[in-house]
């Protein structure tokens, strides 16, 4: 099911970026939660299009929450949230339908549905798609807030300019509301401010720029995941690569793992008073895809958007020869600022789903 | 399921690593399809141990296919194969039982199983347990073959040297089938020369070094997999980070793709005789989690083995002190070599199992 | 996940009987069908509450649509169908939330539950809930239909009264439409009038009666559906075990077979020009779980209608101490009826999931 | 995938009637249990073909326990046993191969799997398939046991003869031990005697017959299962469903219940000493798909066996005109009683399944 992630807790998300709407239902949630629904605006806010360094559309994303809730609090049914679609111009599609845009799933989309997928705005290849996740993951991060599991993310690189890094060992506890409280999320002002002219250059010349986030939750206890293929990682990976334009992924040290020797990698323990911890934390706060209690830490590579106003070279999938395309269209010159709250909310429902599953 | 995955074709693999047997179930195999043993043993043979830059454990890992096959063909009931363990020292981890060894699953697996999980060899966490998916991978590999689907692999980089990369827009007929010969599959003999000399520096200080693979699938039709959380991304994240020791995967250009702009990273299309190609594969022939027919490419960043033989800091989990830990017993002081037959078969089964979903 | 069913078409049911709305979301359908919205309003219309046989409720069951058709045609997106709960009547629960109505799910979901569910008109277990199965089955139908699959049932059995049978082996072709045209669909009308007595001579007691609802396939091509667990009966029983007061399901001859000796039960085969078929069927269409090509019959039995005028013995749960009960509210005197679309929906849902996966 | 069952227990089952073996796996058991191997090797004794109402063929049925077990105890993994196929005679069948048996799978597996399947002994389809059911029921059972729960089976009927009821609403703590010493477990001995006799009446004339077995759980609490579609029901369906022979189900009063009036069948409530229970036991302890923490009762109707000397009409597929079949080897003239472990194995999987969902 392309649509469906998840083993206790499960989420089915629907809707094409020009349908009726689009939602989210979520199985298996605790029962007795409350749903705090300002705070999940407020998350959703987070990712809606908005500033100079974004598009132009408006999305206002009020989720009208149809089930799952008894008097604000969830009942054991599943809760599903959907979101209206307004202010699309279909129309901006209508032309490009037999030019497939470079970079985009067009094409691939044209000879899986034999042409019948619905095209405008990218259907259900769309970014706008991330939103019900983000209702999803918002939710989930509220029910483990209440357990102790903060989780948060910035900006860890954008055009080639970089931010620091999360303190892997120990984040400090208001790193992560600082960053919510940005309207560009870095951890320096000064790299945000460089990467921010870099997306307007981008803009300027109908180009577009991409980046890395960094993710992160501190407060999860040692346990959490299972061996081999539900391991935290496969399971993260399962909904971080769902987010359009993720390109890559790395836990903890990552790629540079890859050059480090066992020595130099391996994270000693140590015995504290709150416990077992790790010295080093090159692992990423997992081991054999399980939880060690150490801060949990990913990175996923985000591609730049393809809509981008230059020209380019494309085909006419019906005479089959050479064509020019310049994608009309209000495209964010780069989605990664937008994608900082997706990232949350993947992590926050994985986690939700392993610890529903370990009865914790 | 931990130890399972799959939506059409499904592997559940079983097994710890000094139990009676290890194996895998493989569910929905297309039926009629032969299964060569010889060839299915050449391919498991890539991944044993052997020669002075591995362990000098004896693994035969010869496997008995107990059912599944008629006449040595998929008749259309789940195929189990089983390898059974032999020539295991379980003594070797007795003593170690209290001491959590750095880098490895021990700490979290005894906080998770509260002391029970059978901790010999690495338990259900060993590497041993790639055997079975280089099983199902094998079989896999054999009726992608028959479908015009070629897969293969090369070391990419260990102890920071870099091998050079697959010519990602046309990979030469030949370039797999002449990995397959060699008993160290790099691209540029002379880069797995000096990566070979760096893992025989660590064995000899007592360390172990980590790198990186990539592998490739070639001849895929366009159209396999789904969007959201069924891409080809999800799918083969899904199993990757099923085999120990990964802790990053990229596609196509991956995390470089966070440093160009969309008009370099785009690929733009072309009209030719074998059909709508890519000029360039920046987006390694996955867009929207589905094939677009160009090669899929992708990289797994694996780290250093965390068995060392050098001394290291630890606690002991009784009487929660510190305490300093001597990793006896035989390891490989890389384990990249012998993870590329494993990452095929990763990347066999995703396919497979797309394929078999997408009814081409 | 208790609201989803389903290996290649997967159906997901969310909702309470008071919630803003309740809905389906149905994943995998094929793509380029069109669903005719007026064929399907018509079917929903035969579960929908009405005449004197039932309650007086009005449940006007207008689905919209919200995402997964394009111009009305499936496009590939999971589709979303959503109705609006009005008319709905807490208050008439509320007194009742101490006294658990015996032959309701009050009692094992406060359990369970832990006293957060929505218990305002059966919450997530009311028989409204099969709206949303019958938008879904009522879509798998049209697309059945156009492979030439036809699904229809009647009412075997109403308080003790029975209706002939279908004619196993040879359903007449107008079988189907006949029924659906009868406002009390029973092969015979004598029969009917019969159960229509007895129905509201119970309605008249305050009492409710049960019944057993005859449910049939042509069409069927051989070879739809698995071994064990994925068989039809067990891919209808999921399903059919899903619709509140069913209790018992049998197929073919059912519980009839257990008196019958092999010969007499044994089908015989013949080759006609239309294929292989056999000579009676007492298998009902299905053998080792995959459809043989003749008429696929089950029948199920539905209970009384627990919510009865009469007062009835039950607990204080806070008080734990005995109680009398009057369930007030408007409830039907037999579900039966109503059942019959819902059926017919759950076999649509479960042809049309064995048949994508068996690619035919 | 048709031979998996279960969401947090799960077992796979596979394996041919004359493949090297046949077993299962079972994902997810509880850690740190032991597995009584003796008491496991009684339980699949209850199975095992003897004596003179039964085949002559001799099966061992000793399982070996491949995995999953540390020193006995499980240990978080997957848990694989298998049992060697042995004094096969795979000649019997490969006569009949164009001859499809009547009451067989032999056509529709013909047609489903293109003539590749294994038809020796029924292949896939065998009822040497349950061994591995009653494996993991048998380990399921011991788990419960610790748990307080019971379950236990009789032959209702066979035939047309019926042996008596159990008592829904208390059955007496030693019954279950009592059937368990009976070679022919029925309540009534006299009803017993006269069921053996139908029995090898039919074997004397070269034909079969069926019969219906009840089983039943005591000591279960409340609130295991969840509504819709992983219902009690839901579940128990799905897997006795998978057991060949069977084609009716029903819980509590079942098909009876269809027959009574709401007033009659509503169970009322009563709170005793133990906790609230009802006085009757007409819903069969389940009510919503959730455990009432009364007794669980069902029934299943299973055929006659379709293996019988006597000469029947069949068609040759090759040459599609009428034949004549005589089916040798050596079969079961009713398979009734060796099924009634593999029941008591289903419920106790179902049971073990929704309870480890429920983190009770």
């Amino acid at each position: 099911m392309a649509s469906s992630f998840g083993n206790h807790l499960k989420i089915t998300i629907f809707g094409q970026s020009h349908s009726q709407a689009i939602g989210v239902t979520v199985e298996g949630l605790p029962v007795g939660e409350h749903v705090d629904t300002e705070v999940l605006q407020a998350f959703l806010a987070r990712r809606a299009p908005g500033g100079n360094l974004a598009t132009s559309r408006k999305e206002p994303d009020v989720p009208e929450i149809l089930c799952g809730l008894h008097n604000g609090v969830t009942c054991g049914t599943p809760l599903t949230a959907i979101i209206r679609n307004t202010n699309t111009r279909s129309a901006d599609y209508a032309a490009m339908a037999d030019f497939p845009r470079p970079g985009h799933a067009d094409y691939p989309a044209e000879v899986k549905f034999g042409g019948w997928q619905d095209k405008a705005g990218g259907g259900h290849f769309s970014g706008r798609l991330t939103a019900p996740l983000c209702i999803a993951g918002g939710i989930a991060a509220q029910i483990l807030a209440r357990r102790g599991v903060e989780i948060g993310a910035h900006i860890a690189e954008i055009g080639g300019v970089r931010d620091d890094r999360f303190d892997a060992v120990s984040i400090a506890p208001d790193t992560f509301s600082a960053l919510v409280e940005k309207a560009f999320p870095t951890l320096s002002d000064s790299a945000g401010k460089e990467m921010q002219a870099r997306i307007l250059a981008a803009k300027t010349e109908g180009n577009s720029v991409g980046g890395v986030i960094e993710c992160a939750a501190v407060g999860l206890p040692a346990g959490l995941g299972d061996p081999m293929f539900d391991g935290m990682e496969n399971r993260i990976a399962g909904l971080v690569f769902g987010i359009p334009a993720v390109k890559g992924l790395e836990f903890g040290s990552g790629f540079d793992a890859a050059r480090m020797s066992g020595a130099e990698h391996n994270d000693p323990y140590i015995s504290t008073p709150e416990g077992i911890r790790t010295v080093s934390n090159h692992h990423g706060g997992i081991l054999g895809g399980i939880t060690s209690g150490m801060p949990l830490i990913f990175r996923a590579a985000i591609k730049p958007t393809p809509s981008i106003a230059m020209e380019q070279d494309t085909v006419s999938l019906s005479r089959l020869e050479a064509a020019k395309l310049r994608v009309v269209g209000r495209h964010d010159p780069c989605i990664v600022p937008r994608a900082v709250p997706c990232m949350e909310a993947a992590l926050a429902v994985a986690i939700l789903d392993a610890w529903c599953e370990a009865d914790i």
